[in-house]
C-alpha cells in the first residue's frame, strides 16, 4: 500500500504464475511447458538474427513473425498481431475490444488471467458457471455482451469444444467480439482460424510456448479480420512501439515454418498423454478427457492438496488451484515417458503408503 | 474504425517510431541507437542462456537482471523493477501512478509517447512549455499535480538538467510521483538514482536500448523506494507475468555488469558529438547544448523538412518532428566518426547547392 499509487492499484489482485523453481532438481509438470525442446531452425536463427545487430531497434511491425503466421495459416498479414506472449496479445485485447458498457463474458473455470485483466481494465466481468461435467456450454452464454472470451482447450480441464460448436455461437453472437484462447489448440483440438474469413468478430489467440517449445522466448499472436487486428495494433502503438525483439521475431518466425516439427512434438506429447490417463485411471484417479498438453485429475479421495504436496516430496511439480470447484484435482503436464512413468510410480507409493 | 472497439480505442493517437528500413542502405542517425556493438560479454551470454532451455518460462520475476542493476547502482533488488524495454515501464508508470484526479505535468517539447500514454490511461496531462531557449525550468511545475515525469537529457533537445536543480523539485514536490527518465543519462548527465534513497516518491527510468547498444533486445528498467516498485509490480503482474524472455535477461544481466564497456562506449560517443556539435555549427547550423548521443540543430535558414529529405538523398537519415516550436530543426544521432563525417560532408554538399 502506498499513497503514492493510483487507486486502481489498490483495487488489483494479480495473476500468480505457476512456481519457476531456479534449480533442476524437480521433475516440473506445473506450468505446461513442451518436455522437447523447440525447432531446430528456430534455435538456428537466434545467432543469425543477433550478435551486433542487437544494437539496431527490431522491426515495430514485426512483419517477418507475421508473414510466417499468416503463411502457416494461408491468412493475410492484415489478419495477424504478434505480441510479447499471449498474455500480452490478451491483455490488449480486454483494452482494445471489452471496455464497452456491457459485462464480458468467461468461463468461472478457466485461464485464471482474465479476471486479473478484468480488473485491470475496469472491465465488468460476467463469469458463467461451467456444468457440473465441466462440460463449456455455449448454449449458456447469453447474447447481451460486451465480449466472450473463452480457451479451447479449457484450462485447466483440458476438454475441447468442436469447430461447430463454437460456430454456432458466432452465428447467434455477432454484435461483440469473440476470443477463442488457443493455447492447448495444436494436441488434439480444432482450430477455428478459418472461421475468421467469416465472422469479422472472431479473434483467435494463439502461443508459442506451447506447441512449439518456446516458452522461454515470450511470443503470442492473434488472427483475426483486419478491423480487429487494427483495434490491437492501436493500443500496442499507444503502449510499447516495439514488443519483440530481434531475437525473438526471427526465432518465432523460423519455429512457425517448421510445421513438422510442431507435428512431431504434438504426436509425441498426445501418446504420452494417454499413458498418462489409463495409468493415473488405474490408480483410481478421476481423469477429464483432455485434449490439451496436461491433464486435469482428481486423486482417489480428492484430497489433492496434499497429494500435491506429496508429489513435490517425491521430486515433482504439479500444479493444484485452491479454488471453488477444482480444489480436488490436480493439473499435470505431460512431459516425457521417463516423466509420466515417474509420476505414476509416485501416485503409486503415495497412495500405497496412505493405503497402509 | 470498427463497431467492436472498446470506445477508447477511436480516441487513441498512437505513437510513431522512428523508421527502421529493412535494408542497410542509409547511414541511419534517425532513432538514436548505439553506432558500437553490445558488451561482448552480453552477446557471450545469449547461447548459454537459449538453446534447449528455451522451452521453459523464464523467471517471472527477472531477479538475474534485477541483482546486476542492484549491484550497478548499490541499491537493492526491492529497488529495481525490469521490463520489456522502457517503453513499457513508461506505460506501467501511468497505469501505477498517474491514474489520480489532478493532471500529470510533462514539458510541452519531450518524448512524444508522455501524451500518448497519457491518452492510454485517460490520464489528465498538463503540458508545461519549455522556456524560449529550450531550458526545462522546473520552477515552472506547479506544486498541485497528480504526478510530473521529464527526460533527463531532455528529448529531443539534448539539453540536461543538474542533479541539484532536480533535488530542489523534489524538496517542494513530495506529494505525487516524480519520474525521471534517464535514457540518454550516460552520455554526460548526472543521474539521480542516488536520490531515491532520500525521496520515497523519485523512480528513475532507464534503458539498455542506448548506452548499452541492446535496443533490438528490448530491455528497460526503473530504480525507486520499494512501494513505488510494488506499485509497478502489481501493474506487471495483472497485464504479463514474463515480460522478459531468457535470451532478454541473460543478455541484459551481462551487460549491465560490464560496467567498462559502458564507459567505453559513452566516451567514443560523446567524443564524436563534440566532433559534429563543432562541424555543423562551423556549416552555419545552431546546435543545442547536448548531454546525449544526439544532437538537435537548426540548418541554415531552418527548413528542417526540406534538410532532412535531401540528406535522405544522401542516403543519411536523421529525425524531423513537424511539429510547433521544433519543426525548424532536426535531431541526429552521433553515430561514428564515420557516419558523421558522412553527415557532414553531406550537409556541405547541400548548403553548397542551394547557395549556388
Amino acid at each position: 500500500m502506498s499513497r503514492y499509487w493510483s487507486p486502481l492499484v489498490h483495487t488489483l489482485d494479480p495473476y500468480v504464475p505457476g512456481e519457476q523453481p531456479k534449480d533442476q532438481r524437480y521433475i516440473k509438470l506445473n506450468t505446461n511447458e513442451s518436455p522437447y525442446p523447440p525447432s531446430p531452425q528456430a534455435l538456428a536463427a537466434i545467432p543469425a538474427a543477433g550478435g551486433e545487430l542487437l544494437r539496431l531497434y527490431p522491426d515495430p511491425n514485426g512483419d517477418v513473425l507475421k508473414d510466417a503466421v499468416a503463411g502457416f495459416f494461408g491468412v493475410g498479414r492484415a489478419n495477424v498481431f504478434v505480441g510479447n506472449g499471449s498474455d500480452e496479445v490478451l491483455a490488449h485485447v480486454f483494452q482494445a475490444f471489452f471496455r464497452q458498457g456491457r459485462p464480458v463474458l468467461f468461463p468461472d473455470i478457466s485461464y485464471s488471467f482474465y479476471p486479473v485483466y478484468a480488473g485491470l481494465y475496469q472491465v465488468d466481468a460476467r463469469l458463467i458457471p461451467l456444468r457440473e461435467d465441466f462440460r463449456l456450454a455455449l448454449e449458456d452464454y447469453p447474447p447481451d455482451n460486451g465480449g466472450i472470451i473463452f480457451p479451447n482447450p479449457n484450462a485447466p480441464t483440458g476438454m475441447a469444444l468442436t469447430r461447430d460448436e463454437i460456430e454456432a455461437l458466432l452465428q447467434r453472437n455477432r454484435d461483440s467480439v469473440v476470443v477463442v484462447d488457443e493455447a492447448y489448440v495444436d494436441f488434439g483440438a480444432e482450430t477455428v482460424v478459418p472461421l475468421t474469413a467469416h465472422y469479422p468478430n472472431l479473434l483467435v489467440v494463439q502461443t508459442l510456448s506451447k506447441s512449439r517449445a518456446l516458452a522461454g522466448l515470450r511470443v503470442g499472436f492473434a488472427v483475426g479480420d483486419p478491423a480487429l487486428i487494427e483495434g490491437l495494433e492501436r493500443v500496442k502503438n499507444s503502449f510499447n512501439s516495439y514488443p519483440l525483439g530481434r531475437l525473438a521475431l526471427a526465432a518465432a518466425a523460423a519455429a512457425v515454418a517448421d510445421r513438422a516439427h510442431l507435428e512431431q512434438l504434438c504426436s509425441r506429447v498426445v501418446q504420452t498423454r494417454t499413458v498418462a490417463q489409463q495409468g493415473l485411471e488405474q490408480l483410481g484417479f478421476q481423469v477429464l478427457p483432455s485434449r490439451a498438453n496436461f491433464v486435469f485429475a482428481r486423486p482417489p479421495g480428492g484430497d489433492a492438496g496434499a497429494f500435491y504436496q506429496a508429489l513435490r516430496n517425491h521430486g515433482i511439480l504439479v500444479r493444484h488451484f485452491n479454488k471453488p470447484r477444482i480444489r480436488e484435482y490436480l493439473r499435470i503436464t505431460i512431459g516425457t515417458d521417463a516423466d509420466i512413468a515417474a509420476l505414476l510410480a509416485a501416485c503409486r507409493a503415495i497412495l500405497a503408503r496412505k493405503a497402509a
